[in-house]
C-alpha cells in the first residue's frame, strides 16, 4: 500500500542503468563488522560478504577501480557524535576491528583507504580515484544497509554517478531495516540488482575493453 | 524485537543532548513540496511546516542562524540521477515548485540558497555559515523524513555537530518510511526530540545570549 | 635562476595535455569585476573577457559543459573572513555587482551558480556537472588570476582533472602577481596554454563528436 | 607600487585577528619534504619545521587540537595529474618519503592523517576535527608556501576561520615564490604573523582556559 502511495505520486518512475566506465565502492568490510564472532555478524552481512568477493573478482580481471574503506578514528576528538558503543569504545587506529577483512579486500590491487564518517565519499579521496579513471557508473557494496551503505549511495547519487546496489552484497543485523533502506533507496538513487547482474555487466565490459 | 535486536549490540547507547550554540538547518520546505494541493503535501508534512514555523520564530528571536533550502537544477546536465519524475520534470530555476513556502522562510533573515542533491549540506556554504557562527549543535527540519532529511542529518553528523531532529518538525508522504527513518537516524546520528523541547531550548539560549 | 632551481628539483617535469572529454570552469566574470569603470577593471581583465568570449563560443558550438559562477554572500554570517573592502562591502544578492557580465555568459546555456568561496569548486556543484557529463578535462578562465582563478585551479586538479590554463583569458589588477601565479600553477597543478590553443582543440573535439 | 595599486582598490583593508578557540594544521611536514638530504631541504623549510615545534609546544601545553598530514597515494589511478616527478614517482603508501618528521609530529597528540591534494582541508576530516573542538581560528604552518601552504590557507578562509599564517612557520625552495605567497594571502584570506606572536596568543588561550 505504501509502495503504491509513492508510486503514485512519481517515485521510482525512471531506471537508472549501467553505464560505461564502472567503479567499485566497498564499504566498511572490516573485522569489527566482519568477525563472524562479533556483534554486528549476522546472515545478512556473511552473504554480503561472499557475493561481493565474487563480484570484485570480476571487477579485478576487467581493471575496474575499487574503492575499499574502512571507519577509523584517532581520539574522541576527531570523531563525530556516534551513539553506537562500540564505535565510541573500539573503532580506534591500530585496533584490530579496523583491520580490512580478507576476503573482500586485495591490498596489491584496492585504493584502500580510512574514512571518517558513515558514507565512502564524505571527506574521503573516493571521487578523485574516479574521476581520474573517467567512471560514470557506482557499485556500492558492504555494510550496513541501514548505515553506511545508506549513506555511501545518498553521495554516489549527489555526485552525479549511476548508482548501482546489488542487494545481496550489502547486510545488516536485522532484514527489516535492511530492505526499508533498499526500499527508500529505490525509490530515489538507485537501481537495486543482484551479484548475478553486476557479474554479467562486469564480464560484458572485460570483453569489450580488452 | 528488532529495536531490542540493536539495541543489544550497542545501538543508541548514547544521548548527544544539545550542545552551547545552535544553527538551525531546514531542508526543502519549497512550493513543490509545501502546495497543500501538490502531490507531495500530507498530513505529516503539514505538521511539519507548521512546527518548523514555530521553532523558526524562537530561533530569530535569538539570532539562532538559519540556513533555508531548497532544490533546483539548470538543466537535466547538472541534475543527479534522480528516479522521482516530478523533480526531473519541474525542478528548474524560476519554476513555481523551487520557490519558498512563506510560512517557513523569511528572507531578510535566513541565509536562503539552493542546493543540488539530498542533502543541505552536499556541496552548499552551509558548513561555512554554521563555522562562521560558532554552532556546535544543528537542529534539522524540513522534508521528507524518508528523503533529504535522512541525507541532512547523516552530513550534520559527519561534519562534526550535535544533531537534534525534532520529529513534528519532519514530514513525509506516509507514516511508515517517517518512521523507520527516525528509527535508523535515532540510533546512529542524532536524538530524535519534540518542537517543543527545541523551543524550550532556544529559550534559555537567548536568555544566556542577551 | 628561481626557475632553474624549481625544475632542478622535479618542477614541472610532465606535460599533462588535453583529454578525451573537456568541460569549461569560468570564474567570477560579474560586473563587480568586469565593469570597466570599476576598480578591479584592468587591461589584463578586459583582454581576458575578449578571449574567454571567443572561447566560450567554441565551447557551445562543441556542446561542451560550461560551469560559470559568480561570488555573493546573504549577509556577514555567512561569508569568510575577507581582507578586501568592496567584497564585504557590495558583495550581496541583487547588488549590482554580482550580475554576470554579458559578454561572457549564456543564462540559456551556461550553468550559472552562485559561489562562496574563492573556488568554483568549494562547496558548489560544479564537479557533479562535469561527472555527470564525463569531464576529464576543465578548462579554467576568469579573474583574478591571483586569486579565484589560482584557488579553482588547485581544487579542478585536486579533484582529478586534466586542469588547462588559456593564460590570456585569466586577468588580474597587475602583471606581477598574474605571472607569479601562472608560474606556481604551471610548476605543478595544470598547463599553461593560449586561447587558441583551446579553440584549435574544442573545434577537432567538435568533429569528433558530431 | 604593486602594493600600493592593490591596497588603493580595496585589498588588505581588513584585519583579522585571533579567535576565542584555535585550532592547529601542519601540512607535509614529511621526510620527503623534511629530509635535510633531500631534494626539497632549504633554509626556508628547515626555519619553518624549527619555528612550528616551537608553536607544537605551546599549543599542546594548551590542549588546542592539532591535524597534521602527510600527502601520499596508492597508485597513479589515484594521483591527481601531478607535474612534480618526485611525488608522482616516490609519494606512495609505505616508501620513506611519506613518514612524519619526528621534531613536528606526535602522534600521541597529534590527529595525524593522509591527504591527497595540495589543501590539508581537501577530502580530509580536518573540518570534523575543528568543529567537535568548537575552533573558530586555524593556524596554518608547514610546507610549501606556494604549493600546499597556499592551498590549505585558502581552504581554512573558504571553511570560515580566521586564518593565522605565521611567516617564519613556513618554507619553500625560494624566497621569491614564498614571499609572492605571503603577498597574495595576506591581501586577501589570513592574517601574516611571526611564530612568536602566535605562541603569545596560545599562552593566553592556555590561562584563560586552564
Amino acid at each position: 500500500m505504501t509502495d503504491t502511495l509513492y508510486s503514485n505520486i512519481g517515485y521510482d518512475a525512471h531506471t537508472i542503468g549501467f553505464g560505461e566506465k564502472p567503479g567499485i565502492a566497498v564499504v566498511d568490510f572490516q573485522i569489527g563488522f566482519t568477525d563472524p564472532n562479533g556483534p554486528f555478524s549476522s546472515a545478512l552481512v556473511e552473504r554480503a560478504i561472499c557475493n561481493t568477493a565474487r563480484v570484485l573478482e570480476s571487477a579485478r580481471k576487467a581493471n575496474v577501480p575499487v574503492a575499499n574503506c574502512y571507519t577509523a578514528y584517532h581520539s574522541l576528538k576527531d570523531m563525530p557524535y556516534w551513539k553506537i558503543g562500540p564505535v565510541r569504545d573500539d573503532f580506534y587506529y591500530g585496533h584490530e576491528c579496523t583491520q580490512m577483512e580478507p576476503r573482500t579486500s586485495d591490498k596489491n590491487y584496492d585504493f584502500i583507504f580510512c574514512k571518517s564518517a558513515p558514507s565512502i565519499f564524505f571527506n574521503t579521496p573516493a571521487t578523485t580515484l574516479f574521476t581520474k579513471n573517467g567512471c560514470d557508473t557506482v557499485i556500492v557494496m558492504g555494510c550496513m544497509t541501514s548505515g553506511c551503505i545508506r549513506a555511501s549511495v545518498i553521495d554516489s547519487f549527489s555526485n552525479g554517478y549511476k548508482t548501482i546496489v546489488p542487494e545481496d552484497c550489502v547486510g545488516d543485523a536485522d532484514e527489516r531495516p535492511h530492505n526499508d533502506n533498499l526500499r527508500d533507496i529505490g525509490r530515489r538513487y538507485a537501481d537495486i540488482v543482484k551479484s548475478d547482474d553486476v557479474i554479467n555487466y562486469l564480464e560484458e565490459y572485460r570483453k569489450l575493453n580488452k
